[in-house]
């Protein structure tokens, strides 16, 4: 990224001269001063948004961890195909062109709608051997890189990052946890699972993560025991480096992958926002390791990227008061005797 | 409000149906209820939305309590008609059709976009006298009331209330402190105020306080300190009793005239949500009071409702979603094992 400090300077001084008491529009402006920084554009330009949403299959569903049968993957890109998801409905809502890419679910898709970025038919369970190959998660890189330089070509200018994979919360936390997070943080009770569960998936997941340690770096991890589709969002992080994007990253399985991305190339918290903390207990530490606050809070754990259009649609908000607002130079409005007041 | 259970039950039911893990949109599915309670309907519609902005001065402006001349309402009035205001800008991008109100800005406007609701030009500074007469707050209530039948009328499903006046954040406090909050948490230091300002504003709100004394009633407390636009606020959300409207309120002066009209009526609580939680430390103690929660903290400071709209947007969200979302039932997707849970 540019550290260009007359883009921060030059943004300020836009942002100052608004029409408004100084610093009044509080995190919108910080937003919107980022997004300068990001773009090295003064004022920044938000005028394509598209949301990706990454599903994949997940050998470690087969180990009594979701309580959702595996087919669910399947079933749920269809129903984004026919726009009936959440993601759909919000994404739409918020301004995004909803795209959904197959990066390896159990059964493919026959449908030009689908973006094929399959690895295979899901990865296998980590509690037994490794999730996926070298040869399998290079692939997953590759492929997150190449949607990446995609959405640049096509002139986007802020992409959203969903997941969707039943059973991808436990190769989440599988990941982080390796990364060096709790397991009592990064596996929690949620609202729903049992006691007996949640101990369950704890155990399989500290397990896991003891078989296949100790860990040089974040692709052995991600080899062990990513899922692709998290794989393929880090890949994709990592391609957007110096591309001038900004990024919102979703809930927890995404922010594992996003988290991946950023022990590769720390510079690349750069350009990323987090778009909503999840109930999960361990995500704000893990987006607080990457420097990063979730701009909403709403307890929210659906995933399919619902909190970054959200998130993301706030980001837009900001950008636009910076261009569109009026400033004191030109409709004659009177600044205050002191720097920062309120009316 | 009609409190019929069955529509609560209803619409909890077509929520659960929805394709995703039952409560995983968190607060977006409180949202959806309560708007379905409000306008006793499931699923709920917003269809229209409209951000009224209030404007009036206040007496008080010229006893130093603020670092903006007066002339800004008027300035910041016409700024608005022009578009260039901050909630010109995000009323605009979140759907919103806004309405600028001169309930009594000292210079009046002669523009018939301006909704007029003139009181005086102005109130009279409530350090020295009442800040206005009986009359004068009995039509400041009547103008609100007859403003949210005519929003029934037209057909709008949600409103905003915002404010612009300079001073006002003076009134504000003081009509909290009167209502019994202390002046150290109604007068905050805000993020530029200095000590010795902060110290001559809540010197200036107590000695007020103290001398218009013992309070009766939330009438008495408007007459004596309230400003014309708040006062007018708390009549709007009066009228809005019964109506089935869903009504969200912005920051710190918004809240206070809402508080009041809470005084005279608790149940419009009800149909209220609180957009956003501003830098005012005791503005979250009042909104407690009421039972309201923000939905968004994104350290604003502006008013105009500028909070509100945004916080409005994801309560049009949360409903659009309880609208389009597929069931489980049509789109073919298998529930969970049990009740709650991720994927």
């Amino acid at each position: 990224m540019n550290h260009d400090p007359t883009i921060a300077a030059q943004m300020q001084a836009l942002l100052d001269n608004l029409t408004k008491p100084k610093g009044s529009l509080g995190k919108l402006e910080e937003f919107a001063l980022r997004c300068a920084e990001i773009q090295s554009r003064v004022p920044p330009r938000i005028s394509s948004k598209r949301a990706y949403v990454f599903a994949a299959d997940h050998g470690i569903a087969d180990e009594g961890v979701s309580l959702y049968p595996k087919d669910v993957t399947r079933q749920m890109v269809l129903n984004m195909l026919a726009g009936g998801a959440a993601i759909n409905v919000l994404g739409g809502g918020c301004g995004f062109d909803v795209r959904t890419v197959d990066a390896g679910v159990a059964h493919g898709f026959d449908d030009p709608r689908v973006i094929d970025a399959r690895i295979a038919a899901g990865t296998r369970s980590f509690l037994r051997e490794p999730a996926m190959s070298d040869e399998q998660l290079a692939r997953c890189l590759e492929h997150g890189r190449r949607l990446a330089q995609e959405a640049v070509d096509d002139g986007v200018h802020l992409v959203t990052l969903g997941d969707m994979g039943i059973g991808n919360t436990s190769s989440a936390a599988a990941m982080l946890v390796a990364a060096g997070f709790s397991s009592g943080e990064m596996v929690d009770r949620g609202t729903g699972i049992s006691e007996e569960m949640l101990a369950h998936k704890r155990a399989t997941i500290d397990q896991a993560v003891e078989r296949h340690g100790p860990y040089r770096d974040a692709h052995q991890i991600m080899r062990c025991m990513g899922g692709f589709e998290l794989c393929m969002i880090a890949g994709f992080i990592l391609g957007l480096r110096g591309a001038g994007m900004i990024c919102v990253i979703d809930g927890f399985p995404v922010t594992a992958g996003a988290y991946m991305a950023w022990r590769v190339d720390p510079e690349v918290a750069e350009f990323l926002f987090a778009g909503h903390r999840s109930h999960v207990r361990g995500h704000g530490a893990v987006l607080a390791d990457m420097g990063l606050e979730p701009i909403l809070q709403l307890e929210m754990r659906l995933g399919e990227g619902t909190g970054a259009v959200l998130g993301g649609f706030l980001i837009d908000m900001a950008v636009k008061v910076s261009r569109e607002m009026a400033s004191f130079d030109t409709a004659g409005v009177e600044r205050s005797s002191e720097d920062e007041e309120d009316y």
